[in-house]
């Protein structure tokens, strides 16, 4: 029975039931796993949020449970709370970079509009010289 | 007693200490903040989080796992873990945006360059046109 227990059922020293909450999403040989979400929301917490979900959803669950409990053990104080900060200052910082860009982009455009049109003009006075009866006729 | 209860004794229905861990945290006029961290950690393990680190820690400790906990009520599946993984959606999207305005800078530049080159010869030969002798001379 000991080698089919799951990593939580090992921990908690308690008979892993066939039907155990744990057992697929808490493996035996990845004991981290269960111990990280057990200190931070303890056993029984953690099945009740496995059980209220649908089974497809449940990895899903573990998988979060697990990161949100890794990054509470990492950073005490803020937890994965502290990354969302991170990410925010990041997005807000690749917008003012992007506005900048932006705006960089239009003046370039703006200035190359007047090459242009100062190119036009030349090119249609240099044909103008080469067309006309010179002035000293 | 009962009006200086915080909001974690009162709902645990049990008298609240002078030096209670939650009262500075978790006041009497906001039930659902305490509810919230109840709901998702347990009163115990709130306690031991707020308890391993400094006493000028503590609000941030509150109110991150607040934040936690309010997002996985409202997203069971994913909690906050969600909002992270939409964040580095987001940061893929600008970075993929800026890299593209900056290729397109890049482009613009060269051509205001290849521009302002046939400005300078064309305004150079018009120059030439207008001081030297008429090739029917």
């Amino acid at each position: 029975m000991s080698s089919r227990r799951c990593a939580a059922c090992k921990q908690l020293r308690r008979r892993c039931p066939s039907d155990c909450i744990f057992f697929p999403y808490f493996p035996p040989n990845n004991p981290q796993r269960f111990s990280f979400v057990h200190r931070i929301y303890g056993a029984s917490n953690v099945g009740k949020l496995l059980q209220q979900v649908q089974e497809h959803q449940r990895a899903d669950v573990a998988d979060s449970l697990y990161y949100e409990a890794y990054c509470r053990i990492k950073s005490p104080v803020y937890g994965c709370v502290g990354i969302i900060s991170i990410l925010h200052q990041e997005i807000d910082l690749l917008e003012r970079e992007l506005a900048k860009v932006q705006a960089e982009i239009s003046l370039v455009k703006g200035q190359t509009q007047i090459a242009q049109g100062q190119q036009v003009e030349l090119s249609s006075s240099s044909f103008d010289l080469s067309t006309t009866t010179p002035w000293f006729y």
